[in-house]
């Protein structure tokens, strides 16, 4: 069987230099305003080890270290972001693998952790992964992850809309499953839309246990902080879910 | 303290005439199209204690007999349904109780399953009664219920809008819970508004195993025979949920 390779966007040179310059990227985890709420789904990392999917320029690899991780590895498809997080503090306990996550195929029974930030939705084939994700964490091992909400993506002509002074979200399609291309930092991004239920499934058929499910938005300091984050809440833009094996 | 009572719209006169009149009040469950995939998550009921919150006219109570249940209790704040529900085949294993489902609590560990259609996004004290839907379940009890899907109960102002062609649902607020007021029936009828997060963190918190999320939408079968249920497939109007004790 010939499994098509997910659209590699982040080596794409218009993406890359948009997404390098994104606050999430410049500022690491400081600049991505979900990440408070992810981090409160992690277990403690002393000693565990840490498998990151989709570890872009290895934020998260460097940040589990600094929490006393023994061993991480950040697996991404992009070269790009793989040698930026390779040149950052370089660390023999942190190592970097390119790899397509279609197909990549992690050590059974070796993960106390396995996280994945806003990767998921690339993905065609999330049933192989998310089982393979199950089979790679030790036994009551977490598995914690970000995607691009569901009605963030369902829509067929994404983007606020003017409704008489309110703005809103123009959801269509929502239980039509499959890509959604936009134009994001690129022409022809292609995400994979998939319902809350569907992700909550896939865990479930996997053998994960759901500890956590939560539609993330910003809080209201971070809205006190940054005004034109108040319409995040109207539509929210992230799904994070915790799972144990 | 004192809580409030959530409304009891099912007994405003014209609320219930216009119920009624509804498929599902009419041909019962063969009138509720998302009943198939609902049943399919119930356990096998020979032997059965059920406990069915929001009965309404009894359906499922009767239903469930059929199943060979042995002991059925159907509860409902609305007196004109229950007084239908009692004169429809009476059984001397099957009883209605009119209770407040924001105060009312069930025997505990009685029960193999616990059911509810419907219901849940009426009630302000949805924590409370989670808590005591898990106390009523015997050990390894199902709790199995459906209510308004989120994205539909989320807007200000919800309805299809005409979107060049295409028919788009009206997203905001979605991440602001709380009391939502539509003139569905009758005005006035208020509806508490709460993600499919929070369903699912209550749960959790009241030391349930969730075994399955479903978004529902018609199936391509029911389509075809209603053709203008298509549209609910844009927007899935129900949320369909299983956990376990």
């Amino acid at each position: 069987m010939v499994r098509a390779m997910t659209q590699n966007i982040y080596d794409n040179d218009a993406f890359f230099a948009g997404y390098s310059k994104l606050a999430r990227s410049v500022d690491g985890l400081a600049g991505a305003p979900e990440w408070p709420a992810l981090r409160a789904l992690l277990p403690p990392l002393q000693g565990r080890n840490v498998l990151d999917l989709g570890c872009g320029f290895g934020w998260v690899c460097r940040w589990a270290r600094e929490q006393g991780a023994t061993r991480v590895l950040g697996v991404d498809v992009s070269e790009k972001m793989l040698e930026h997080a390779r040149a950052t503090s370089p660390d023999p306990a942190v190592s970097y693998l390119r790899a397509d996550l279609e197909t990549y195929e992690p050590e059974p029974n070796a993960y106390d952790l396995v996280y994945s930030s806003l990767t998921l939705h690339y993905l065609l084939a999330l049933d192989r992964l998310i089982a393979s994700v199950h089979r790679a964490l030790k036994p009551g091992g977490s598995f914690v992850f970000s995607a691009e909400h569901p009605i963030f993506t369902a829509p067929s002509a994404p983007g606020w809309q003017d409704a008489g002074g309110r703005k809103i979200w123009p959801v269509d399609r929502y239980l039509a499953e499959g890509p959604r291309t936009t134009n994001w930092l690129a022409d022809g991004v292609v995400k994979q839309h998939r319902t809350i239920g569907t992700y909550l499934t896939l865990l479930l058929q996997a053998g994960f246990t759901i500890t956590h499910v939560e539609e993330w938005g910003p809080t209201a300091e971070q809205i006190a902080a940054k005004p034109e984050w108040a319409v995040e809440r109207d539509r929210p833009p992230f799904l994070l879910v915790g799972a144990r094996r």
